[in-house]
């Protein structure tokens, strides 16, 4: 197979975790005969210092003309805490996933075995969870009208859904629970916003054409609670753009840390593949980032961009395999692993690709 | 001392556990030499039944006045599946917080040692952990603007605040964090959202009117991850009304049960006190809800409306005493507590007043 991925690096540990990420497709395309190529571009901090843009044209250019793209992430402190920058380089982020019309993003948060430990939840209460997020990415608080007013002394954002959105990424999630568990549950504040009230009648509307799927509707404060409470319970999650923010970010301490979680976005064109993880600038460039998320991410790559299978699972084995080991990364490490067992991002990048 | 107490129970466990709550409060005022006087009122779903009205003027005009609110739960799963209703008993809780001005929510997170093991998280992550969030009440996208557009298809909520709203309510977190820890972490999404540079910029201001408090801010994904992976590091919260509302139902977990988190709403006159857990309906009636949130709500009310320490203290100590001596409630069991030592609503209730 031939095809061509963009690689997008982006802010603080994304340069490293992606180096990885590459080269695990390099190697899977070298042992089963495909041929990949690869180009890469700017996006977020980076971009803005090189170009003034935080999504420059020539990497949207470069992305419509890609069959996939392995994304690291965006961020720096420098505009976290300085609520007056005009450009932010999340705008690149927020802007990539609009034009290409990814508006499925879906995260699956599923522990290890090896990991058990590794998380603050107690291994009874995690074994044998497996929950695959749907996220909206192009609508909601996001993308409404957001302005200050009143000589700055108000701001509001607008919390916005139309009902084709909401359609579609139930549809997909739909599709997904037939495929697994026949589990679906929507989550949303119908209780008390109208965006919300929209969202629960259109999938109440879909929900007839999936008779073998169970549906419930969960209000996002609850989810957020049982998530720790009993995350066995759930199967597929449709949410919103903003609840899927937080409670994904949430579930990722049910797979032990954030650094084992992959996630891909799709929809209209070109899928992007990402690590759930932010930046991490505390300990950027210090090669201790866990690459395994951008690893898994190529793994979500190479099935749902290129329908390569076997590929994919070749490398979630990889990665099971270093972890079988005994290998970890200091996110992922407990007190009882040895301190020559806990590698760099390089190092166990090594032990993947062997 | 003499004061007037409105009993509010609203939908669903509310009336139960009320019941126990006030019993509470009579036995306080008879030991400590207090005259309580009580009403009561409705509001939420049976408010709806008896008057068509989720919360009756009738009851607005009592709780103004009265000294304190000792409050339930409102909701109704009819109400839930039917985004179509127009008059829901949530909009009575809405009106009245908006009513009373009651814009400062505190939710106190802390474990008793003996349910450390109720948790689904590990005893040795939570141990030690003592949070008090400060949820903004009266703001946020629960009271901007909503409504429907394009004849149906298109809804829309604003999540709007203004600077005095913000600056009201980091001054009562500062001043909270000043008799703590003196660490306060700010909450929002101010990558993102117009409403949360707003909110952070103004807690900034703030800021150097107490050097000796250690301000962070964190964005609201990054907290849902950190609650459960590390809740130690947290001593006072404060954030928006619709992060907060997300945020403590997932941090009850910390507290190994919803059914232990009382709180208070504060801020103009009268203060209303409450579990934090809803009219869980599936269990109401049954005799099986969990008072204590409840009585801890009492101890609250008795705290901060009256000022009366000593009062509330030997209400907390009822309810260790309960726990020490082994009972519990189902919510709160574990796997090893022997049966005849989980008990329901009532008979917890006497243990707790004996
Ligand atoms: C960086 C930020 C804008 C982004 C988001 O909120 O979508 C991130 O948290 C994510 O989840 O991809
Ligand atoms: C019932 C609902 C409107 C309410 C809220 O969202 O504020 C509840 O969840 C709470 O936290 O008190």
């Amino acid at each position: 197979m031939k095809k061509h991925i963009l690689v997008v690096p982006g802010d603080g540990i994304g340069q490293e975790v992606t180096t990885v990420g590459k080269q695990v497709l390099e190697k899977i395309a070298a042992k089963f005969g495909h041929e990949f190529t690869y180009d890469e571009a700017l996006i977020g901090h980076v971009a803005i210092e090189a170009t003034g843009d935080p999504l420059p044209e020539e990497t949207l250019v470069k992305m419509r003309a890609s069959d996939a793209i392995l994304f690291g992430a965006v961020g720096h402190i420098k505009y976290d805490n300085d609520p007056h920058a005009k450009v932010r380089p999340e705008q690149g982020l927020l802007k990539m996933r609009k034009e290409l019309g990814l508006y499925a993003n879906l995260r699956p948060i599923k522990l290890f075995d090896e990991l058990l430990e590794a998380s603050s939840i107690k291994p009874e209460i995690l074994k044998g969870a497996d929950i695959l997020f749907f996220r909206e990415l192009t609508g909601d608080v996001y993308f409404g009208k957001r302005e200050r007013i009143e000589d700055g002394n108000t701001a509001y954002d607008t919390m916005i859904y139309s009902k084709y959105e909401v359609e579609r990424i139930a549809r997909k999630a739909f599709e997904a629970a037939m495929t697994r568990g026949k589990k679906l549950m929507s989550v949303d504040k119908a209780n008390v916003l109208e965006s919300s009230r929209l969202w629960r009648e259109t999938v109440q509307a879909i929900a007839p054409e999936y008779p073998e799927v169970e549906v419930t509707h969960q209000f996002v404060d609850s989810a957020a609670m049982m998530l720790i409470k009993d995350p066995k319970q759930f199967d597929v999650v449709v949410t919103g753009n903003l609840f899927g923010d937080i409670l994904t970010d949430e579930a990722s301490q049910i797979a032990g840390s954030m650094g084992m979680l992959a996630s891909a976005s799709v929809g209209d064109s070109t899928g992007v593949y990402e690590p759930i993880h932010g930046s991490a600038h505390d300990i950027a460039g210090k090669g201790l980032a866990n690459p395994m998320a951008s690893v898994l991410s190529a793994a979500l790559l190479l099935d749902i961009s290129f329908g390569l299978k076997e590929e994919a699972n070749a490398v979630i084995a990889a990665v099971d395999a270093v972890l079988k080991a005994g290998f970890r990364t200091g996110d992922i490490a407990t007190k009882d692993t040895p301190k020559d067992m806990i590698l760099g991002t390089d190092a166990i990048g090594a032990e993947i690709l062997s």
